[in-house]
């Protein structure tokens, strides 16, 4: 797995001076800005082997909002990733089935369709196969792909919706497309629009002056080499603890990538998380101990970048990072299918 | 408090012809069933001492869908009132803090705002009263109005909508004001244009004939008497096993409105829960205990009303019963206001 985490403020043309900003320094901080991100895109991407019908879309935010996913009945994937909430839920780390706590804190949906894989360790190669794990995780829903395939062949109305967005499947109603309808659903929840994509488009009034010298600092120290991309994150596996090891407390004893690959590089690795929409989804980092995003931010210049900044330095990048707050998505509450007899009992055991 | 569970079949007009119906006939039924139910209107109704302006009931719905107002940060009223569950939650009691499940099976909100006062023992008075007791119970949402206030106060956007939802007050963000926002949004939450009530405006061709029949069945034995009106229920307490007590696994122990009045007459009474949309929230009773539909209407006959129900007339009932299946509210989710530092941090404990 190729890494990359040059820290290649030497190789980029900007300049930092402290002078202030002509027409042409804006110009150049837009341009290079244009060269290492892009904006999120008005509509949701395609995504490769599975069309995204409106039947299809609308059966997956049916199941993404349905607790009798989970065994108890009372914990949907909108519980942990709240549409409502920049796709988060403001847990240290999340809390399901028998209000156990899981061991990270849960990454936002919203945009996730562009990371390059899922959950913080990349474990997962897209939204489908992510969202067969909590399903079946202990301290997260707690289920088994046979009841859930129960539950939902025991309501007609997901049995025709299946069959409508599987057409010429002659058992669509399975595992694997309930995955696939979720995957199609969550990929529009997306969040375009925010300041800095106007400014990517080319409106420089679109960011205010502290905010282009927090980009400008953000590029020039080299936190876009993980942070960049459509996603600002989520491209690619890193290291944490680059320059400096961060606190025991904020490693909290988790390796990460390593646990998947057994790989001593991966030791310590994780995806870099998407800093979109980052001031609306506190705590941070996948052990979710820091709550404000200024010490966020001097975390990783600590432990990744090691950069002397000046004072009001983090300031002015937090107040970049906050101009990439976009649209949130606008979501009808689905109407659920009604259960049936058949429909199986929750449990909270 | 006025009781009346009188068993009117002799008073009512009705003849139990197995003949079948002639124009008249149906002419019949709708008339007397337009003396004994009123459809459920369009539009929600005025709350008294409590203007619904749009501001206070996005306000509520925020609040409604918002799990900060718990002290984990993981429940909502929205999770055991769940606008696309019929307002219920599908549990044979409600699940909250610390993974406890409560006493009573969560009645739904739906149609709510036309009950007679709230909670299975009508202790509490209307729906803002309602709302404040689950956020401070312990098997529920576990919080105190002080850390709800200060969560509230935290964000400048609640701080906001509660200044312009109650116009006027030098301090509008209280305990009370919350409640009072989240019960002009639940007061929306009513559904109307259900076959039933098509027929009660006028549609003989809305109710199949066996519907009709059930309809019949249901107000000739006497049901109507504890669930007419617009609710078809929630208007009066009622003492469960007047005829014979139901069986000790769905009585659970429960005295009902005695624990509020101490008053032997109140022994095992309830609140008659609404029988609208009541195909879609199993499981029935205050104590959850009955999943089937046809079961519950048996053991309603079996302790409220010992008629002699021919083979098929539970089934008519309970055709009768889907009729009252109304438009569900649809909902856009709510966008929740940004955490801030001030916002105090979850607790499982």
């Amino acid at each position: 797995m190729k890494k990359t985490y040059l820290f290649a403020a030497l190789s980029l043309t900007l300049s930092l001076s402290a002078v202030g900003f002509s027409a042409n320094a804006e110009d150049t901080v837009m341009k290079d800005a244009q060269a290492q991100f892009q904006p999120v895109p008005d509509k949701a991407p395609a995504i490769k082997g599975n069309e995204a019908t409106p039947d299809k879309i609308e059966l997956g935010k049916m199941l993404y909002f349905d607790p009798r996913l989970s065994k108890s009945g009372l914990i949907s994937c909108n519980t942990c990733h709240n549409v409502g909430m920049a796709g988060a839920d403001f847990q240290q780390t999340s809390t399901g089935h028998g209000w156990k706590q899981g061991p990270r804190n849960a990454p936002t949906v919203l945009n996730s369709v562009f990371n390059v894989a899922q959950f913080w360790d990349g474990r997962a190669k897209d939204l489908a196969e992510q969202a067969k794990g909590p399903i079946q995780a202990g301290v997260e829903m707690n289920n088994t792909p046979e009841n859930v395939v129960k539950t939902l062949n025991s309501m007609p109305e997901y049995v025709a919706l299946f069959k409508r967005s599987f057409p010429g499947e002659s058992d669509p109603v399975t595992f694997d497309n309930m995955a696939k309808a979720i995957e199609a659903f969550e990929a529009t929840l997306i969040t375009p629009d925010s300041k800095f994509d106007l400014f990517l488009k080319g409106d420089a009034k679109a960011l205010a002056q502290n905010e282009q010298e927090g980009l400008k600092l953000f590029m020039v120290h080299g936190c876009v080499e993980c942070h960049g991309g459509v996603n600002m994150g989520g491209d690619q596996y890193y290291p944490l603890g680059v320059v400096n090891k961060p606190s025991e407390k904020i490693i909290a004893g988790d390796k990460g990538r390593f646990a998947i690959t057994q790989a001593k590089d991966d030791e310590f690795s994780f995806k870099s998380p998407s800093l979109r929409n980052i001031e609306l989804t506190p705590p941070y980092f996948h052990s979710g101990v820091v709550w404000e995003l200024a010490e966020a931010v001097q975390v990783m210049n600590d432990s990744q970048i090691g950069a002397d900044l000046k004072e009001g330095d983090i300031g002015k990048i937090v107040a970049f990072l906050k101009t990439t707050t976009g649209k949130q998505p606008q979501v009808l509450h689905p109407i659920l299918p009604a259960p049936t007899q058949a429909t199986p009992k929750p449990s909270l055991e």
